[in-house]
């Protein structure tokens, strides 16, 4: 009996007449990319080959081989040894091959009930199953960085911007706690999606399901699916999952391009609210004066790459019949840059937290200018009985008095200020000051320092940290 | 004292020097779309207004005079007789300044403790929730449409494609059910984003919160919220809930897209698998023959419309900024026609689905074309001890002979067939019908009828139908 | 003999035997946005009557009938009596109807050789050269307009920044110069979309060509077509010219976006470089300080909605077989939203830039911060003799230094500076000044004045103005 | 003098307290990928040298040193020996390292006037270029390909399709002209493309010009670039190029998704109108019979990936502001890998349109199949004088009885037909037949065997094939 299988540079099978061409192996050889999921592989295999012993399909010497040789494999892999072979296309045939070479019969036996569409989908579940453990993990890292510096700065306060002119003012800590809501939705988004990442297609063998009698719950349970896939055509076919994930990716680069972009701004001299350390910057080749904040920069970029990514995914399952065509292939790449993406940032961004130096003079030099306590005195006026609306007519003509003088509204005294509403008491100054301020914002979700103090605690009490 | 904000012609407050122009004002003024909200706007002022007046900002009196404003304004709407005016830019200060002509110095001070910029985010998010609960009753009733007509077809064989190539027999209730597993994530999905939607941005005001003694839960209980936003300046910017959604609604229309592929090729004369009713059909301008499918064909291409909006989305959202950017008032028009997209597609298709009519004796003859049973003869050769590897290279040289002969594998003779293998026995051609095929595969998501009619029960259970 | 065509209402055509369903006539019809090509559609349909009466097949009364039979049409819809039927779904069959209702049978012989398909693919390239021509035309006038502010700014010295750091000192002119590089090639780009919009596609008929002697080359001329399309399965099929067009708008877009962030930041306070005439701004709901850049935020915000449909057009076209299928029909709103968007948005930036108050003494001071004219420093001791990378680091040694002491390389004394390198000579410190480091730059490009005076004048020769 | 910026780990420059952390040295460097440019950098190094040299800066033996320097260095790379380091982050410092250590402080004087910012830009165009260059010619051998195939195929008639319902019959190299049409386009818009990268960005320096006396008009003929970059700030910040390129790509390979669509459905069995050669396809790791087209599937699938970069970089170059950030050095891979997408692709289609065999009795009897000549006995009463319309209508009832007596129009005897419209000739039923249908539309761009042979010649002439 031949080994045609793996004799492709003869014909891809018994039912071919050419072998596929040079040109052609190259393009529709995924082994390149896809042996990084070697360890998920072979994971899956002595799942299968398991159930197929517990059920009686394997013999418990065939499955001791199959042990046997994936271990001498995983070894092989590990220390580099193991060849990969471009002509038997993919990490499954690589592996069944060697497998095959090492265990004989048995190894020929291991694809029983199964076909490369329900392996390769399991695989892959297996992988992002892991790598979103790994990015929940890293975006609770980053939550806590930000935190900490959170914490230290309950009381600093910057101008709040909308427009980017300036708003009310705010203390950095929450601004900053702004952050740690976005990634901690990240966080439950990426949960979401795991539910739907965790279910087993695999015993949809090529796309109607076999006609051995496997134990698909069993598979299940050794692997740690939540679930079977209900149905064999979907169980091949869906890649809701990789898209899934890939736009809960885009977010988490999404927000991370919008704190890149503030610590950018921040960092420009004529901003200065603060400093990254040296060791997140580069210089120029040209122009010796340079530090440059690249990390956030390149983040920001990275953004793209995702999105990207995203974009590329939805099209390819864009008008696909079912059940598995080729196409499918081109998910793995995609998904491999999203997840290092992720990784890598997350890691950085958590690491250069803690290298944020804060410049609480310049922050507060920017509250000071601009007016940002205009609302406070409309405020004063509402609680003397103004209606809102009026209050807020008022302090802008008186505004719009200081523009022309260059001056603050803290510089017009008590008299000036009546001139726009006879309402306005001695008290009335008090309100435009940074501290109280901040310090009337006081309920849940305002930016008083003791509301922020409380979100610090009971972000620490739900990270653990 | 003036209304000038209401009086935008002259200036837009009195900070200002000269009114906005005019084309200013309609660049940037959003009511021609954001007065859909007026409902859901409504419904926030008077929830935001009722806790005004528990915690004591709002007397009693302008608490009833701002509920009998809203209420005639809810009639003028309603019976369009409200005068919708583009000076005053969006939904909100329409309603506010028409309130404030009825209720007087009440409307003036029912925008104490808010801004628009929280307001709006609230407005969205009821309206989305809405929105939501809405697509996910219309994915349950396609999916009971589609659960209809697998439930007649059980039994119905139709070749199962990979790769547009015949693979393996299949139930055409099984296939059918392989949509509805899809329409069932995406339903899952939906009810995911909704958990994000349904958290009150209300209370955070600008950006910083306010310095009146607000209760933000009175609101979100009063308002359905499942919770407050936790921190102001991320309440007012964040539109990851629009992005979310968008991607679910993507993935919908890819699943529509999949769908409406199949329909469309399984309608192609050549095919014939199905017939659509003449009413989701219709004719063309030249050639009196023409019945096309224009429906699928349709919803298909707006896959596009919605990936559009999603990519709209991110892009708009990159690299911002905190807190509120008017880039921000670009997230409706997407929204609003993702909703109304999903809403007419879903509808048309759950009911299209009722107009399918099967044609039993196409899918059965394509499924005599095309060595469906293949597979179960190999695996025929397994259970008789050969290695699955053997069997799949011995059936593989039987095809290509009955290629070149241009016959069946069911057209040759048990002992033509032995000539592949010795284990062939005389119970071989058994295992060549469809019949055989599609009864074997009887595990948990396999094609078997028995196994489909469970699938089947399973899915009407699941969904009250 | 019936007019079935104009009675959907019983049935699409004599093929059919059931009405097509009311939410599926909803769904698929077109009239409420692709009437928009009205006048283009008409246009269209004269050029073809006029060639069908030309060579033969229309005689001159019933050219006569169709002739008056439009005049009048063209009246109605002006003045808008004109009534739009849904039931007739689209601008061609609405104005066939009331055409063969005004003109009797030449207006059921106007459809001879022609299909809808390459009709309405005819109309909506009549329709996008015309939009181009605008959007060229605007693209002129923003380019004049920067170039306006360009020349008067010849010498107002700013810091050009890399990373968002300080760079090198360029002058004010220069930088706006740089926008109009890019609406420069921008209207390159869109000229050569314009090339391939202008290509005929009537004549292909439904798909195949038609069976009348026509002459494609005639109708070509009468509507300033540039070629006839070559092959009418493409023709027919062919939506590149969206996809390039939407390309190209998009990076239109992309300037817009990269010059409002420019804007906004030079507008934020703590920059405050220049101020945005009032008439382009607004105010807050809550905030009566506020002066916000709407038109740069929305503009910036824009740039995803036409991304938006760019995305959403390849992935309309992504997959689909040829020829005409009715997902080309989602084609139409994307173009017309984004050519409306650019016509705004063009529109209203030419407009704004004349409302640019630029204040000299803050980009000065911006300039004089962040040691701006270190390079120059460097480049003078390479024409001492130093290599290049030798001065480089011996300038960023004196950079930290002045740095730790708080202070610019321009307060350094020559003494202090030759501490860093011997070769520093009495002269030095007048490459420090901003006027000195802009000069220098003084070549092809350069942001030396008398070369930005060139380019000024070089960009009012090209634009004409 | 140090030699600090081959130094990086002590700091990055001499304005630097600490080194670059290892893991944001991994993030940022881009010597992985960049350096595939190595051959651009030293080209564009040496037209830059002899420039300097030529104009007084760079003495003559720097520049021989310089040129001996790189000769070695071209060496080194070529065989492998070159020694890339992480540390140097990108392929500039990595050259320039190398140079100086084999050329000593000539190397060190080869970055005089310039900057890597400029340098980057015109490496990527001089990349771009070549690689543009490589695809318009694969394009021209695609085309021919097809051109090929469509020669030998003027008179295999199939049903051309719209709606995928029978609509007319073509002729089958009528439908691959199509496609050849398609991909002239691309080509054009290639060279468009390229007018546009052509353009020397080099002597931008970092952001300004540079204070040396440059010519830039003469490194640009050196290189061979069309013109220089008219202002520095646009030079170094612009990546219109990238983008514009990566759409005219996606396009390309929309039309390959097209293209690939039809093949995969023309193989598809109830189809069977091609099969494609063994080598281009592969089979099944569980069913024995299956023969898949694996490259225009996967093919079509790539279309994602192409698609998803440019979307990509449109996101990475929204809202940037001038002049070079760190985000751009993402513009590269997703460049590279279009181009690599590119070339792979259109090299495997141009070699597998030679092996697709036709099956011209699959696509007649699919022609004869679904009254593809109805539109012909319409235009038949038209030229008896039925105004089109009417002559519509009347074959539409004419249809509708056919499908309910299951005959085709050809089996209906002229009596028959003639009650349907009383014009009916004895003459009618020959324009009934396929040959008759496809040789009367014989205009330009038609059907007609003779026009699709003039076609062929014409496109023959313009490729030169």
């Amino acid at each position: 009996m031949t080994e045609q299988l793996y004799k492709k540079h003869e014909a891809w099978s018994g039912r071919f007449d050419e072998p596929v061409s040079e040109l052609v192996q190259r393009y529709t050889a995924s082994v390149d990319f896809d042996r990084r999921l070697w360890r998920h592989d072979i994971q899956g295999s002595l799942a299968h080959a398991e159930m197929l012993n517990h059920v009686g399909i394997l013999s418990a010497d065939d499955l001791a081989a199959i042990r046997a040789g994936m271990e001498k494999i995983v070894h092989e892999i590990e220390s580099g040894q193991f060849e990969w072979q471009l002509a038997l296309e993919d990490v499954h045939l690589n592996i069944e091959a060697r497998l095959t070479a090492l265990a004989g019969d048995a190894g020929k036996r291991l694809h029983t009930g199964r076909s490369r569409n329900d392996q390769v989908a399991t695989d892959i579940r297996l992988w992002l199953r892991d790598e979103i453990d790994r990015i929940v993990g890293l975006l609770g890292k980053l939550q806590l960085a930000l935190v900490d510096v959170a914490e230290k700065n309950t009381d600093t306060i910057l101008p709040g911007f909308t427009h980017l002119q300036v708003a009310q003012p705010v203390v950095f800590g929450h601004h900053l706690l702004a952050y740690v809501e976005m990634f901690a939705r990240d966080a439950e988004r990426m949960l979401d999606v795991r539910k739907r990442v965790n279910r087993l297609p695999l015993g949809a063998a090529a796309l109607a399901g076999t006609s051995f009698p496997i134990d698909r719950e069993r598979v299940a349970r050794t692997l740690g699916f939540d679930a079977v896939a209900r149905n064999s055509l979907d169980a091949v076919s869906d890649r809701d999952f990789a898209i899934e994930f890939s736009a809960a990716a885009s977010l988490v680069m999404v927000h991370i391009s919008r704190l890149s972009e503030e610590l950018i701004i921040w960092m420009s001299p004529r901003v200065g609210f603060i400093d990254l350390a040296d060791r997140f910057c580069t210089g120029s080749s040209i122009m010796p004066q340079k530090k440059n904040p690249d990390v956030p920069e390149l983040a920001r970029g990275k953004t793209g790459r995702v999105v990207g990514h995203l974009m590329g995914l939805v099209t390819l399952m864009k008008g696909q019949p079912l059940a598995y065509n080729k196409d499918n292939q081109e998910d793995k790449e995609p998904l491999f840059d999203i997840a290092d993406t992720l990784v890598d940032t997350l890691t950085i961004f958590a690491d250069m937290a803690a290298g944020i130096r804060v410049k609480p003079e310049a922050m507060r030099a920017a509250a000071l200018q601009g007016y940002a306590t205009a609302t406070d005195l409309a405020d004063y006026l509402v609680k003397r009985g103004l209606p809102f609306r009026d209050a807020h007519e008022a302090v802008a003509r008186a505004v719009k008095a200081c523009v022309e003088r260059g001056c603050d509204l803290s510089d017009l005294s008590v008299e000036e200020l009546r001139a726009f509403s006879a309402l306005v008491g001695d008290d009335a100054k008090a309100v435009l000051t940074l501290e109280g301020s901040v310090a009337a914002r006081d309920h849940v979700g305002g930016t008083a320092p003791n509301q922020v103090r409380a979100q610090v605690a009971a972000a620490r009490a739900r990270l653990g940290g």
